[in-house]
């Protein structure tokens, strides 16, 4: 009986269909709820038994502050009975994590204290992130409810990667991060230190490149260490990226000589893709690089190395003569052959140094080393590529955090998808797990965490949970609860909202901006960079980059749209009549001020949208069925305001949308429960 | 003539009324604004020239960092023309502040450039402050309007107390309240370090005090000379007050030998005054305080020297028979005698260690030195008094952050409010200034910041600038924007609202608590005291603790209820409406939820509001005259609801006050503009 409960219960966590919905994310493989609930209150205790290990005692503390932070609850009297949370780890591990580690725990919790058992280290950091999430507010004050959880990862790579060269990003970002990626049980930050606009990292056997290619913005090697140290008590790997032959101007500022091309060079200010590219057929090239990645090998622990490879602009290869001749001589037919060629002498050197390389789709080819990863950012086909000429591979199509996508959007992608039509078994078992991509043209260290959070929770939970687990609606629900909690590992992807828009009017307060921001969403690079003539020295401090990607209260406006109770319709006709009333609130605040003038014709829509829901909803809570040309004409009117203005977009035409179709008789049986 | 237009505009300082406010707190001393304005760009540099000084050279990549901040500008690109500001600093100081020392500058800005002037670095850290503060949005990004400022304060004593007893404070919230005062300009950070609930500091001379009496809450040594290094930056004095003889009992527990009778005693956990009292009649007592004096001696180099000696409960001296002896062998009629011999045998320790000695009130009898400073916590009778004897003094009654009033309270007291009817001019002049108490029986960590502020800013004001700067109306304009500017020195008094809100509901989205808690106003200790039986152990993670003293959109609805414009009766309108709807909102939030829970008639109480103020505006925006019964029972029924429930008071009742009594014939008259 109690097996086939369990079962029944391993299946609900599939469909999210829970009695009580525990705000759990990334969703663990096996949850069985129980009856009952533990108490956290100014007693809570959380102890750690078996192995002694310095990761494990500092994570006790930690998971300690947070549950303070979290609940409120002050812990000055420590008691001295049983711990509310025994954490019992088995095994004595390697202290760095590494891929494939067993990741596993199980935790149970009853209403007379909880149990974390897990063989390493790393699961036992995994399973103190879920006990954190599992507590909430209840009949009795803050509690976790009685539950039996068997957890394990889908994936071994699950990774963010941080762009810190086109924005840079002070360490203490970098660090908040990290605290971020294992509350959602990351385990890969891959670190792209340098690109044509920055060489990120202090070099003490060729300081040229980082004191002449990073306006002085680059970590020292003291800040490197405390990032990985940082990283790997949370049992996340540190994977740094040199990309390499491409995307190098900024290493070419400090040295030229290893360019394919005379200089000067300067660091570019410019988005895109430049002609700027090491010399690959010089010895000295390697020299540089082979030092180069033994000095970088002592900093960064991790097997695996990133050497970019990405978008290479051949114009320099092409017009040098002696580039040209010793492709030439070497039989090596064109551009990519050259870059194999490259590739493959990194490699060697890497190996030297005890390194595995990891590289973006370009660097596929036939005669890398069996070890080789490939990072996909084209998509499935070229995952599936790499996996059939017997590389193991990442995904990072579809996860692309820059373009500023719906949360569901990347959920709705599985690092599998290709498998099942393009591999074999043994194929598909090469693809490790995805990473997310952020790309840092259009965010600064203010806006980063916005742009990352809540956002990367969700594919987090791509990357970890039951492949069967789909629904974006569930999803969404538990996503807006992980965001608040978020908000006490000291992420800033809420608490800069409002000071940004603050900002905007000089410390006036101004209601209206913030009912506009809140109907808005920000829009990505695609969108972005045809708006404006943007370089790294473009201010990013305006509406868009204070407007969030994604509008919780217009998702919950859809919601509302679709089911329209009766509370449902109050809550819309109260924020309708918010938008229709914004413009005219709005307009003594942008008189003068170009922050807030630029969003003049954004406004004047929303107000509008307003105006079309509230006769929308008359139509609905009438039952009075709306003409058709009065929807074809709404309609429209709609479809034309769903454009970029002031590099935003009005989410608010959404719910609206809805109402609009539901005014029409046949719709309002549809919809209505 | 332009002589006579500076005298105008110095004129125009006192009274508020700018052309274009500027959002300056504390306001200069003069202000004479002039035509253009300076551009804050990527290309801002501020240069130090003249003296060269550790402190000033910090102060300028700090005032760096926080144009950064506050503007979002990207400052990669650094010109090599001339600095947006040039900072001018004359004589070099010695780098400890203090009493008295000149603050002083002179600060022009013109679209050119702007200069800063002043004979000691504290002077220009106070002008920096100033720069910082006129920086604002305009017709062309941020700008600093073009303006003449000379300023200086009125008092050498604007300070601020912390009580770190009754509640710990973490290094890290002392040092970003520091930062705080920093910016308003207070000079005096007293630290109130040890009282019957904790003694916070570590003694390596008698460590059984901080081991034994503070639960391991207490600042190491190394923490306080980093508070004291960081204050000294910011030209902050740091006085440390250890409370003697009474108040004492986290001494006694470590070290019972020194009590006027037998313990054993353990750390008090409720709030008041209690017996425990160190025995001033053995010699034993001023052995240790000798040698703990000269331990703090070396960590605190101000010259003052806080004992505290309030609330003297003396049981325990009544009913000894050895102090009772010994205060008949010394002719000390009664507990005040012996309070009094007390003082003087410690003034006599604390000046051995070159310390001047500051006590509150109680200590005040003649035969102290004369250099002591006596603490008014009574009120202005006994600073006066204090003054009257020739000691000097500083005001704190009036002050205190903990009772939650407006800051418009505060800012009616003066600490020479006295002196025009009791004190001569050189009386007069010996009231140093004031400071500001934030007793902690009722704030964490969590909440700490936002009781101090925006508060203390208003305070800041009436302790710096000139006494007839009294325009309520002016301050709380500024008072909204210097507090919107607070949030870049990483204060957290405006972003933990939202955060200890979410946390009510388990991160489940309530835009109706939101509403709940823009509508109500916490009250402060004179209401929690009496509302649940409160000790160190409870937590203070509800409703109350979120909700901020003082509702800004309330106060906004006031003035807009006062002015009556169609855009005010719009914005009264859309809120009124929130308010009349929000216990529908909120009531499915509240179900099994205790935190919530306890809302449930206050949630009644603001909807019914929100009805009676629509009810008004219907009235008032028809012209009609309401009749005087329908107005005596609307205001009996908001007058019924105005007081303290859930510890909170309803501020929303205000505004509609004002519009149930415009909606008779007579006022619409008076009031409508």
């Amino acid at each position: 009986m109690q097996a086939r409960s369990k079962v029944f219960l391993f299946l609900l966590s599939f469909t999210g269909a829970w009695a009580t919905p525990l705000n759990l994310m990334p969703m663990p493989a096996k949850v069985a709820p129980l009856p009952g609930r533990l108490t956290i209150d100014s007693g809570f205790r959380a102890d750690a038994v078996g192995i002694s290990d310095h990761r494990l005692a500092d994570a006790v503390h930690r998971l300690t502050a947070r549950v303070v932070r979290q609940t409120g609850v002050s812990l000055i009297a420590r008691n001295a009975g049983n711990a509310t949370l025994t954490i019992e780890c088995r095994e004595p591990v390697p202290t760095y994590p590494a891929v494939g580690e067993d990741e596993s725990y199980t935790l149970d919790v009853t209403p007379g204290g909880a149990r974390l058992s897990a063989r390493t280290v790393t699961g036992a950091l995994r399973g103190m992130e879920t006990f954190v999430q599992l507590i909430a507010p209840g009949a009795d004050g803050f509690a976790v409810p009685a539950v039996h959880i068997e957890d394990r990862p889908r994936f071994p790579w699950r990774g963010l990667m941080l762009d810190v060269s086109r924005h840079w990003m002070p360490v203490e970002v970098v660090l908040r991060n990290l605290d971020a990626m294992a509350a959602v049980k990351l385990n890969v930050f891959h670190w792209h230190l340098s690109d044509d606009q920055g060489f990120r990292i202090e070099s003490k056997l060729f300081p040229n490149l980082h004191q002449a290619g990073s306006d002085s913005l680059f970590y020292t090697q003291s800040q490197v260490r405390q990032v990985v140290d940082h990283a790997r008590d949370r049992g996340i790997r540190v994977v740094p990226e040199f990309d390499i032959p491409g995307h190098t101007t900024s290493w070419l500022v400090g040295m030229p000589e290893l360019a394919s091309a005379p200089g000067p060079y300067e660091i570019q200010r410019r988005w895109g893709i430049f002609e700027p590219t090491l010399d690959p057929t010089r010895e000295g090239t390697y020299r540089v690089l082979d030092a180069f990645f033994g000095e970088m090998a002592t900093l960064f622990p991790d097997r695996y190395f990133h050497i970019g490879g990405d978008e290479i602009e051949d114009a320099q290869w092409k017009h040098s003569a002696a580039i040209q001749a010793f492709a030439k001589e070497h039989n090596l037919a064109d551009s990519h052959a050259l870059h194999t060629y490259f590739n493959q002498r990194v490699q060697a050197l890497l190996a030297k140094h005890g390194k595995i390389m990891i590289g973006w789709d370009e660097v596929l080819a036939p005669g890398l080393s069996n070890d080789t990863v490939i990072q996909s950012w084209r998509g499935p086909d070229s995952l599936a590529e790499a996996s059939r000429q017997g590389y193991r591979a990442i995904l990072s199509a579809g996860y692309y955090l820059d373009h500023l996508q719906p949360a569901g959007k990347h959920y709705g992608v599985d690092p599998l998808d290709g498998a099942a039509r393009l591999l074999d078994a043994d194929q598909t078992s090469r693809i490790l797990g995805g990473e997310a991509c952020m790309w840092s043209e259009y965010v600064s260290p203010e806006t980063v965490d916005s742009r990352i959070w809540p956002r990367m929770a969700a594919i987090a939970e791509r990357f970890w949970s039951p492949r069967e687990l789909r629904d974006a609606e569930s999803m969404y629900e538990r996503l807006e609860a992980v965001s608040r909690g978020l908000v006490w590992v000291n992420l800033r992807h809420r608490t800069s909202y409002q000071p940004m828009l603050d900002r905007l009017t000089g410390g006036e307060p101004s209601p209206a901006l913030r009912v506009l921001a809140d109907a808005t969403e920000a829009t990505g690079i695609e969108v972005r960079r045809d708006a404006r003539h943007y370089t790294s020295l473009i201010d990013l401090n305006r509406f868009v980059d204070a407007v969030r990607p994604e509008s919780d209260p217009v998702r919950r406006l859809e919601r509302a749209a679709v089911r329209r109770s009766p509370a449902d319709l109050a809550e819309l006709r109260a924020t309708l009549r918010e938008w229709a009333e914004s413009d005219v609130r709005l307009a003594p605040v942008a008189a003068g001020n170009p922050l807030i003038g630029e969003l003049t014709r954004l406004s004047r829509a929303l107000s509008a949208v307003g105006a079309i829901g509230l006769e929308s909803l008359d139509f609905i809570e009438t039952g009075k069925t709306a003409p058709e040309t009065w929807i074809s004409e709404r309609l429209q009117r709609l479809a034309a305001m769903d454009r970029p203005e002031a590099e935003v977009m009005l989410a608010a035409i959404r719910p609206v949308r809805l109402l609009v179709q539901a005014a029409s008789a046949g719709n309002q049986g549809v919809f209505r429960r």
